[in-house]
């Protein structure tokens, strides 16, 4: 079957940054994206929410240039200040068009 | 230590096609999968469940073979009617014959 | 935007070894990590917790170097007796120093 590459965006963060970090992700263009609820801890307290609450996981596929926006937007308003983790990977899916 | 290539599929769908996907991955070879409860949203109403319900998501380790069997069972079962949403990426696992 | 390239090791098990997992990942050399709750099943019953109880997913970024000391843990302790599947792939992330 035929598919396309793209990028998955994964990013941890306190529960209280979800809407922030979703309009981020709508802002940057992606089209669509998934969220579980998490917990985490870290041997440097970096990934503890600050606010004792629970964390999320957020998922997107995107395109390179979307996840490059995303980047730079976490970079600029959440790097600086939160506990946030991101990750960025090479998948294929199908039917690529419809996340452009 | 020792590791081989697999693929990890990863399936986003409305909770209640959970048992349908599974059977799909049963009979595509899939040996194994694990489910995580999900919500999601997208700007172009991609990923929101129609039944009102909650996601799911899917994901297995499997061969490639398996991979290819499961996205064309996907794409002959439900991405025309259904917000499936799903990637495959490259894995590295330990006891790779556990997987076949 | 610079970016690094880091392991993301995942480990599915059940919810009974968290404690145990977490601290093979701390002495592993893992800065942190994140833990959502899961269930699933196999068709060889990989995947069936035998207490009855949920799964956990675990996921860490980490160096090659924390990914291979994990992997050499999980052989050691878990994979002869407990229902531990584990992958792991290639990510990008912004700050590598971070995860370090």
């Amino acid at each position: 079957m035929h598919t396309s590459p793209m990028k998955l965006i994964t990013i941890v963060a306190e529960e209280v940054l979800e809407q922030h970090l979703v309009r981020d992700l709508d802002a940057a263009g992606a089209t669509g994206w998934t969220i579980t609820t998490a917990h985490g801890q870290g041997s440097r307290g970096l990934r503890a929410g600050a606010s004792g609450g629970g964390n999320i996981r957020i998922e997107a596929v995107v395109s390179d240039e979307v996840a490059e926006s995303m980047l730079e937007r976490l970079a600029e308003h959440w790097f600086p200040h939160y506990a946030v983790v991101t990750w960025v990977e090479n998948v294929q899916v199908v039917r690529g068009e419809k996340y452009r």
